[in-house]
């Protein structure tokens, strides 16, 4: 049978012990995030109203690697090491002499890579005294992910839900619920940013940015809040290297060397910050040439269309600023179904690879994602997340272009999530009445 | 770590290459299903019209081991193995001193243990030159896999969901859509035996039985078609053997001989015979004494309230005559959040192994049955299926019982399903409104 090997989970103990922190391997230094008054690079002091020392030290780390504490591995035995699947039927269904790869972060407790980030930074939290969370969350993976992740250690959680999803996507929302955090459509009127906001896009479906003003002026009200953020920042992208650790030792079990594409979807940047930098790492070192390709949604092209600059967060410029592609912090997209990639920027490191030519992007539009999620869903057995299908997209397209050529590249998916949750969205797809944004 | 080992999976090689038949090792012989016009034991030609050979072969088998078909075994290595999961944080927060394990099938295709039929009743059926499969469902779990089985090996899909799920929880018809198949809510006034049930029971919620109706009456009406079900009989129980057998290597990977309990949920009894036979035979040969415990909801309580009688299978007295507890097949239990629960009888062969003192039984209460099954969630980072919160509860109560009498058995429980699409029902009961039933 080993010839027909189709998945590697490897054991408990290839976990990963530490993250891997890419700054210490960049040709050049990321751009410091400024301090939004003096524009002067920020201190940790700066930060402390919004985050743990762990975190902040996290953010501004030089060093390479950066121990995992024993508190967060125990957690992550719950569902790592994820596993990597040869996509052996998916193949045969696009006829494609390419082999291809996917690395399933949907196994986790709430069905996305988001509890990699959610559970260190809620430890972090612990471990400063602090009493509760806030914070945002688009399609929800994120606010499920820091209530799961809350309820482990003890702290409370405010989750503020772009009220797109909030309405119209009610599952993930229970889910934060049966996790014991109290959920806000965003904007609201609780927070002087969301009255702000409410006034001057009236009617709005809300964005991620809206939703990190309100829960940022939550935290710095509160001395035993903190504020936690899903993707982004430097700590986040940091935390999801644990996938592309995980992934290249799969690839060995598989007998891969490394890959000749890599796909994954890219929003705010930490699912393709997470299995990407181990791989970036490997080319650096001159071990493989593996195309990044990071997989935008149209209606948030930041990449692609976006400007390289420095640029708020959220919505209200209450951020610190940060160096990255932008298309602008007063930037809606469109409501596409992918909630978790409505972001108008793109985290800093990812932009600052992308800048430097160590990663490449396209932009998708979400009637291309959904027909490569529901073909990977037949083929495969598991319903992709709308932001996973995006990857997938790119990766078919890549696999098609192999068919005609004639050669055999391995291609490796980044599948952030599952889409069991995103079913309204697919049975829109099939019944032909999705928007092509 | 190894001392702190959370899981198992094993390798695709460990993947069972046989089914176990119980039957082979049963000191009594089960009775046979009966013809329901002649009430004579079932011939191989009366079960033509509706099933194909190879299954109708299986349903009457007596050899103990019966080869897992290569075609078949391809598709199980999308999910299979499924993970053997030590209960760490569930033991810590209900303050035990028993070890508590849990064999998860929510990672298939569908989140439920249900493919594991679904895939080799497609592939027996393909083999025959069937065009077509007729089915019915209840919360949605085995619609689903079948609709996902059928359009793996080619064949189209006609599913009838019981009205109550397919009003309340739309997620999993839509997941069957997704897969391709075409869902129909039942009783419904497509069928004449719907027609003759929504006369007969005015504005009912539906139930298994009668769904089952609708669906023999359109495969017997079209000869390239023929009917799946998702429980009940040995051929079913059988194809679910694979979980069991998986759940006796992982303990052993633990340092674990046999269990002292098992908790499985039971509504038509395919998921408790599946994890449960491989171990009554453990019993049978005198290796293990395992108390194997079906938890049952008390909405349907075939076995512990049940009459041990021949039956229908259905509401419309269509099928074969099986011997098996029965509440007698008008009863419609109340509509309990554990769609795929609500049947009013059980498996003949586990009726036979209850009737014979193999298995044990208990009822539990939808509450209880959420309560463990949030509580599980919250400690484990899995939400179970509604279904298997009931076998939570079984654990739990006996996981209390060790705490005062200071004892540490072994505890394995399996739990069938993944509750991501009964997010309302948890939320329901957090709010304090579920129906105590």
């Amino acid at each position: 049978m080993s010839d027909l090997k189709t998945k590697v989970f490897l054991d408990e103990s290839d976990i990963p012990t530490h993250w891997y922190n890419i700054v210490a391997d960049l040709p050049t230094p990321p751009a410091p995030h400024l301090h939004p008054g003096t524009q002067q690079p920020l201190s940790p002091d700066d930060m402390t109203a919004l985050f743990p020392m762990g975190l902040i030290e996290q953010e501004a780390a030089t060093e390479r690697w950066i121990e995992i504490p024993p508190e967060v591995q125990e957690i992550y035995r719950l569902w790592r090491p994820s596993p990597l699947h040869r996509a052996r039927r998916l193949e045969k269904a696009l006829g494609t002499t390419a082999r291809i790869y996917y690395k399933y972060e949907g196994e986790s407790p709430v069905g996305s890579h988001k509890t990699n980030s959610a559970v260190p930074q809620a430890f972090y939290n612990k471990v400063a005294g602090k009493k509760r969370l806030t914070t945002e969350t688009g399609a929800g993976q994120w606010g499920a992910a820091l209530a799961f992740a809350t309820q482990v250690f003890g702290l409370d959680c405010d989750v503020f839900q772009v009220r797109n999803t909030y309405e119209g996507k009610p599952y993930r929302r229970l889910l934060m619920q049966v996790f014991g955090a109290s959920v806000t459509p965003s904007p609201s009127m609780t927070t002087a940013a969301g009255r702000a906001l409410n006034e001057r896009f009236p009617g709005t479906t809300g964005s991620l940015g809206m939703a990190i003003s309100e829960a940022i002026e939550l935290a710095v009200q509160d001395p035993d809040a903190s504020y936690a953020l899903g993707s982004v920042l430097n700590h986040v992208c940091l935390h999801q290297t644990i996938i592309g650790q995980e992934a290249l030792k799969q690839l060995a079990v598989f007998g891969e060397d490394v890959p000749d594409y890599l796909f994954a979807c890219a929003g705010g940047g930490s699912n393709l910050a997470g299995i990407s930098f181990p791989f970036v790492r490997q080319n650096l070192l001159g071990h493989a040439n593996v195309k990044i390709v990071a997989c935008e949604p149209a209606a948030a092209p930041s990449l692609t269309q976006g400007e390289f600059r420095y640029d708020f967060g959220d919505s209200s410029n209450m951020t610190p600023l940060l160096k990255m592609y932008t298309l602008g912090n007063a930037f809606v997209p469109d409501p596409v179904h992918a909630g978790g990639l409505r972001y108008h920027g793109m985290a800093p490191l990812v932009s600052h690879c992308y800048h430097e030519g160590l990663i490449g992007a396209i932009a998708v539009k979400q009637r291309e994602a959904f027909e490569a999620g529901t073909l990977f869903a037949r083929a495969e057995g598991i319903v992709p997340a709308s932001e996973s299908s995006h990857a997938i997209a790119g990766a078919v397209r890549q696999a098609k272009q192999a068919a005609e050529d004639g050669t055999s590249p391995v291609i490796l998916i980044g599948v952030s999530g599952s889409g069991q949750l995103d079913l309204p969205a697919f049975a829109e797809y099939a019944a032909g009445d999705m928007l092509d944004a």
